[in-house]
């Protein structure tokens, strides 16, 4: 299979991207990439398989590919004698932060009707803003640490008692997030947070909380992840938390029951369950007396969790013959030819 | 000023929105007007304003016009001598229902760095979907009518009184919407819903409920409509909803008390700001015993309710003034950077 790996892209996580993106290579080695790569400007250019290293975007390399133009159907070169359509079978949507997450890339996929792998766009929306995302697992009825909610302009006050974690609503990757011991630090943590989102969610932070990781798509059936119980400290920073982004060996399971792993994983497929359809998302769950309560949905986590599965080349294949199709609406003019021949008659 | 119209769109009202869009030449006179149909199938064309009427589509003819292409920074033609930008100062999405209501065309118009009038896509994806319109509102303090949700695999059971009416979450225009008068038609009802989507919402049918229209906008100041009563059927099918879009002529104010005018129009602004800035939406409101209720949100309103506005094409020249700005993310490779020089050491 050909697979075009779509990377990059206007965000804060753009050079992680680029470090996921090469860390494909290493993983899906049976199936052709074609690397499309989106430029923080957006525009996007084919990047030869061979030639992909860190360093060729770093230093402006890239710009020497071929730039190419998205339509109908898919990614195309222009030239001299017409375009030309660059061939692969889907697209998996590498691009993490905005436009990978928020829903632009979905958008722009189904527009154009490209096949890809990512959340559409609803699911995006909903799990790139981490208050919808709290509205969207109280639906469901997945349990969510309980949280409080601080838009800009509103007074800085919270109820819930200290130490408290401040994430801005709407980026990943840890940026923005502080973890605040004491009243008198909250003030500064804000002013971080509201440097980057114009809305916080504001959480206990539960120190030595179990946290446990759950990796997952449904392809002709439900393909789940060993649960990962992620190594800790006392928060990764942007740093620590994208050598993750590298990861291409197999970890090993959690050590927990199997009435735990159970209801881990019944959360996760509640979660994932229409709305995630065509995506392999990772959801990141604690447990508190025993509850298991859904902490966060990374819907393009770092590397694809692909270390966290026993084949996951055969995955992606997989769900890419299993991918959502859009609903057809057929248009007929009806009712325009009906107010045609009503005006005809007046 | 130069406005982009962009109608039609992979859509149920899909003609309906070239209604609206032939509407925007009597309202919009001052300026000119730039058409670009987005077909069923979705390629842009360039429609010449002074050819523009409903047969233009319903017979085909639009594909003589220019066909265009969406790239950076706006619409291009291509041709022997390379590709030339369609010229515009800002586009108006006027297409209703999927594309234009759901986010896609904001995605395109954001991606493309092409200015816009409409729902960021945010808050598309949280208007499209009736489900999520309630979890909005009650996370901002605005109350709506009690519902039930109810997804295609579950049992129809429901708590409610009848009668009841059910939308499909998804869709505009009282598409699927049924009245149930009683339990026996419920089943009906459901499978007419669930043809157009996965899920309804279910509502106490409320006869003779007083319903209000709200539209607004916010530039350099509120831009608030009259409060229109809307004319009484016990609902509105299709085709009569539709004669709508073809309003141009202002309407009476509704006959309410300033108190509950002020209600009304609190509630209009802790809808839309901050997430509707630079669109034009119209909130339908229901009172029940005093109480001001959302009922829905119209991302992109038939028409853009014009006729409610007193200067609707001043408006909507100072909305292209006060615009969202997309925050900039500058991407410096540093990261990337500290990796390559740490590797260097080793």
């Amino acid at each position: 299979m050909n697979i075009a790996i779509l990377f990059g892209g206007s965000s804060y996580e753009h050079e992680i991207s680029i470090v996921s993106a090469i860390t494909m290579k290493k993983v899906l080695k049976k199936s052709t990439l074609t690397y499309i790569f989106v430029s923080a400007d957006r525009e996007f250019y084919l990047v030869e398989t061979e030639k992909i290293n860190s360093k060729l975007f770093s230093s402006g390399e890239y710009k020497k590919g071929k730039q190419l133009t998205l339509k109908k159907g898919g990614f195309f070169t222009e030239g001299m004698f017409g375009s030309k359509r660059v061939e692969f079978d889907v697209t998996l949507n590498l691009i993490h932060g905005r436009d990978g997450e928020d829903g632009k890339i979905a958008s722009l996929m189904e527009f154009f009707s490209v096949p890809f792998i990512s959340p559409r766009m609803e699911a995006s929306a909903l799990s790139y803003n981490k208050l919808y995302t709290k509205f969207l697992a109280e639906s469901l009825g997945v349990k969510t640490v309980s949280y409080e909610h601080l838009s800009k302009n509103d007074e800085r006050k919270i109820e819930m008692d200290y130490p408290v974690i401040i994430k801005p609503v709407r980026l990943g990757s840890s940026i923005g997030v502080s973890i605040v011991k004491e009243a008198s630090e909250l003030d500064y943590a804000l002013d971080v947070a509201f440097e980057f989102d114009t809305d916080v969610i504001i959480e206990p932070f539960i120190d030595g909380v179990k946290e446990y990781n759950q990796a997952g798509c449904l392809t002709d059936a439900w393909e789940l992840s060993i649960v990962e119980e992620p190594q800790k400290e006392e928060f990764l920073d942007f740093e620590k938390k994208y050598m993750d982004f590298s990861r291409d060996s197999q970890v090993l399971s959690a050590d927990i029951s199997d009435e735990l792993k159970e209801k881990i994983q019944q959360s996760f497929k509640k979660i994932y369950d229409p709305l995630f359809r065509g995506s392999i998302i990772r959801c990141d769950f604690f447990v508190v007396d025993d509850e298991v309560l859904l902490n966060e949905i990374n819907p393009i986590p770092g590397s694809m969790a692909n270390y966290l599965f026993p084949d996951f080349e055969g995955m992606v294949t997989r769900l890419s013959r299993a991918l959502p199709k859009e609903k057809n609406i057929s248009v007929d003019y009806t009712y325009i030819h009906s107010i045609q021949s009503a005006k005809g008659k007046a």
